[in-house]
């Protein structure tokens, strides 16, 4: 990667908005004047605040910086249109920028070229630097999926024995790895719009599944498949601030109601088995601005969505311990009569995290959309 | 770790012996004149031929250098016994050897001190670089294992899918991992003085279990558990040049005798369950001069070998993919009652083989002895 140190430090910017911005896009963008001088820096913020290109001017104007003439080194391209805030191309416009170095195309059909349009039309000089893209496109791949394939980036959470049980044949599991895989987890909880679990995890662990271990600004949202409505009242997870979203396969309008009057959100959406039809589920949390989905679930619900290949990327804790056999395995798939039938991987980063290893890897060609 | 760079150049030497002196250990020697010049260097050569000290006086005679009043930096107390050669210190002191910079004592206990006795009785001045030594031992752990417990270095080797699968529920298990790991295997191979497996692995896949995927000088013997003799006569595993050893727990002379006659050694050392006493081969291993054994065999006597605390080392191939449930696991044991019951271990090493994932780990405690 060869970027300008001034994409460099815009895509250092981005990488700051990893908690805060969902379900935006994280974009960092930097401004530098005629003479090479960054006067202007930001990143986008929460929902509802501003894009990284009026952070970048209001930083310039704060510190007393003209901006016209300037350079905009921007992550992504300038919005267009009028969305929660107004469109950041005529900010740039207006602030007198004469040239914007983008690093790739927003795929929001509401932009998709049309930023870097109305900026040459005004008469501003756009560059797009393909190779920073990579690594926009990279940190953004949740909101690129939901933008280009209408589905959310589904990374799949585990923690196993280093031959593959993620619990005894009692269930006991509790503590596999150790507090900093299970702090580093919480870093990957905290980057994601939402996470999802079964019906049969909130039932053994009724787990709060929110972030704890580090600091964020916001919450992901928690989704659950019930199929059978059988969340307790009382579950941990209904009382979640960020909402909890409850997929069904039933219709059953008293146990709907009561969910509801606890701040649930409840969706019926049967397949033809009359289980929850995962793949629309999918779809549907996309619409729902659901960029990243973080999936923490049982042996059922991550064979399920791995024989249904819904699952683009394994996020796996490695324990160094070896457990035999009679526990549970990571997923419900197989038997396989064939080694050609298994999930294919790319090995993304290996890395130790304190005494456990941290494996994220890719199903193979998942990522080419 | 700080080595003197003679040191260092004697410990690189030491590691070029990693596939030649099996059972002895692994030494490196650099001679260096009173003017701090490299006048000879060396390493062990094959069992029976000229160790490292006796290689690197030889070296600096053949270039003409006096090794009157040089040092000699040697990462093994030299010999002070004879055994298939004379003994090294005795080398040094005729060359006139001044000074004495060893790694670490050997622990051969025809030697245990007295090869830097015998020199500083000499008058050769002897320093000890315990840091090299750790590095010295680290590089020699089968060779320290068999003098100071009596047992080989046993290292596990095994390939899996990152979730565990060795082989799935129909026994196809070929080439889960890359050419690359497989080579690789074969340089573990080369290292060991003996290879391990089980007669259901020779039953099953009928392996050769030689090196063949690296140059090497010399075989690994073949060791195979065969309760009942049920090897067949045609085996490839009874071809080994470099010979094959039985452990059984039966009383045959008839098949006793036909294996024999095929070159093979058969040993009876039946426990009180009528199985092959582990533990007590591991002790006739060492006692034939095995410093590491290399274990490639299954589900059965991985697991066997396991419960009975007799690994010490895990040699893992991850092949990046997930083959799900109905698959064979690594070793049969368990089911566990409680985490605590696991074999708890020491990651050692992480590396990308190829397209794969090799990891190192100890069974942890089981370096310190």
């Amino acid at each position: 990667m060869t970027h300008s140190p001034f994409m460099q430090q815009a895509l250092d910017l981005a990488r700051q908005a990893l908690f805060i911005s969902n379900p935006n896009p994280r974009v960092g963008c930097v401004l530098v004047s005629a003479t090479g001088q960054v006067i202007g820096q930001g990143f986008t913020q929460q929902a509802g605040g501003p894009h990284a290109e009026v952070m970048a001017l209001r930083d310039a104007a704060a510190q007393g910086h003209s901006t016209q003439g300037a350079t905009a080194y921007v992550t992504l391209e300038p919005c267009s249109h009028t969305g929660r805030t107004g469109p950041c191309c005529h900010a740039l416009i207006d602030a007198g920028i004469a040239q914007v170095v983008g690093a790739i195309t927003d795929p929001n059909p509401q932009v998709a070229g049309q930023g870097f349009a109305k900026l040459r039309a005004a008469g501003v000089q756009v560059e797009v630097d393909t190779d920073a893209g990579l690594a926009s496109r990279e940190l953004n791949l949740g909101f690129f999926s939901r933008m280009v394939r209408g589905t959310p980036w589904v990374r799949m959470k585990a923690a196993t024995s280093l031959d593959g049980s993620t619990a005894l044949h009692n269930g006991r599991s509790q503590w596999i790895t150790g507090p900093a895989a299970r702090a580093d987890g919480h870093a990957w909880r905290a980057r994601a719009c939402a996470i999802l679990t079964g019906i049969g995890t909130v039932l053994q662990d009724n787990p709060r599944l929110n972030v704890r271990e580090v600091a964020t600004p916001r919450q992901p949202k928690l989704v659950v498949i019930d199929s059978h409505l059988d969340m307790p009242l009382d579950a941990h997870i209904l009382k979640a601030p960020s909402g909890c979203t409850i997929y069904t396969s039933s219709h059953n309008p008293s146990r709907t109601q009561a969910l509801q009057a606890l701040g649930a959100t409840v969706i019926a959406l049967p397949n033809a088995h009359g289980k929850v039809d995962l793949a629309a589920m999918l779809r549907d949390l996309a619409a729902r601005g659901t960029n990243e989905l973080h999936v923490e679930a049982g042996f059922k619900l991550n064979g399920s969505l791995l024989r249904e290949g819904l699952v683009d990327e394994l996020l796996l804790y490695l324990a160094p311990q070896l457990l035999g056999t009679g526990g549970m395995g990571l997923a419900n798939f197989g038997p396989l009569d064939e080694l050609a039938q298994g999930v294919p991987l790319q090995w993304q980063d290996v890395s130790r995290i304190g005494n456990d290893l941290r494996i994220v890897a890719r199903v193979a060609g998942r990522d080419q959309f």
